[in-house]
């Protein structure tokens, strides 16, 4: 029975790209492409283009779009960390799992304009646990520029 | 000079509805309509469509929908409270005014998942200052079922 | 056995309130007195006290009392509001449940100077579950001035 | 006229250890001591005392002692980052600027217990502005465990 097909570590990494890069019609929109991804680590990118400008004469992106890629960031690197800690690896078990999946809160410190060309989302795991974890998110453009830090909190598993 | 013309409450508020709902790429691209607007009141609206969808399985609105609409809704409201405190109603400052007026920080609670057809976005001004306001806002579905509350914190003036 | 004993509602709101009045030495430390309490609602009073002076010359309260008194409405909510939902009215199961009680994160929003010589905070619960509740609170003073406003997430089951 | 004696940077970073630490009632409650400030870092001790216990079975910390300790190294950092850029360095005008500082508002990550003999806070200063700055803090017991994040948003000059 494939529900009980077992996954390796890196069969469910791309499970959950293919997931939130393939799957979520606003990721796609805003264009992101994932760029690093482990179990603990993530890199998300994204062009600067012209639909995601929250200023026409300033030129920056809009603070919904960091705050879009900010938890994007977070939430995919809490399903990655979960995984070393999953008793089970069938595919029935990391769906269900992947399903209870969701943002409780998130916090976005808006640091500077959001200047740029391509802009670069990173995050690590500040809290994990069975049933919450928390994460710290940046986002820096090409220059390295410091555009915002973001902190969510998830419900895992 | 044009500069120094002279605007009214409902021009300033008309003013900040055009700036947001027609020069903003990204809140045309999310659908926003504003259905009521006044110093001290606003309520934005989205439909749902399936570009915002966050989860596929369950057709939801994507989480940083949810942001970007509630930072809207906050960021309107701190400009159109800020007008009965204007010392001067030349267009120049009001436009100086508006040009200061950014996101210093935000926090979405993701009450319950984004079901519906059509979201609408509240808020209240809960700190006002000629520096610094802060708002909470809400997001309901067209059942009134309550999805998130926002809080943020805006540098104004 | 002991801990098989069953517990009635109000024995468990009464050994709740024990625990966080009398057993923990810092609620005590700021003087916190529960004047009503339900599993939907909370009311904590403090009195201004010198000791409790962040800032000599202005003769506030400290940010970090206003946070401290949010935080305990918040949790002690949280912990009555699970009741009604408790399989088990065991003692044994609902000193278990109160173990696991914990605040994941805390968000204060300061709106005025605390003056004033009683202090009153309230909370309500915004999202209930089995793993993660989040609640909102409020800090206003003796003239009904409103102080801050809270938000709590916090860990339970 | 002493309002219009010239301070040093060394004797403005004295004046604000001396407000926080010998003036403000409940920092002195807390035991607060300053172990390292310069205009770009921080560093507060207390000591675990039976008074700050939260959870008397587990002995930890309260979550308000957290709270405070945080609140306090973001804006004591505040106050310092604000001396280079201060165009003025009379006594008046940095009391001034002194009065204006307060907390907008301020988030707490609790990433584990309280356990310690020792806490440490730190602060860095992730935005600054002649209106509003922000900080992220840490606390870490005396064995390195890192206990919380904060972050924290302050209006200053």
């Amino acid at each position: 029975m494939i529900a009980e097909e077992q996954l390796s570590e890196q069969q469910m990494l791309d499970y959950i790209t293919d997931m939130f890069m393939n799957q979520m019609p606003f990721n796609e929109l805003l264009g992101m492409k994932i760029t690093d991804y482990t179990t603990s680590s993530i890199e998300l990118k994204i062009n600067m283009d012209d639909k995601l400008i929250g200023n026409p004469i300033r030129k920056i992106l809009h603070g919904g779009v960091t705050a879009s890629v900010l938890d994007v960031a977070g939430g995919m690197l809490v399903a990655a960390a979960a995984i070393p800690q999953m008793e089970s690896c069938t595919r029935k078990d990391f769906e269900k799992n992947l399903k209870s999946l969701g943002t409780i809160d998130l916090r976005v410190d808006y640091l500077r304009p959001g200047w740029g060309d391509e802009f670069t989302a990173t995050a690590q795991v500040i809290r994990s646990g069975n049933k919450v974890a928390v994460t710290r998110m940046e986002l820096h453009n090409q220059e390295g520029i410091h555009i915002a830090f973001g902190t969510g909190t998830y419900l895992v598993g």
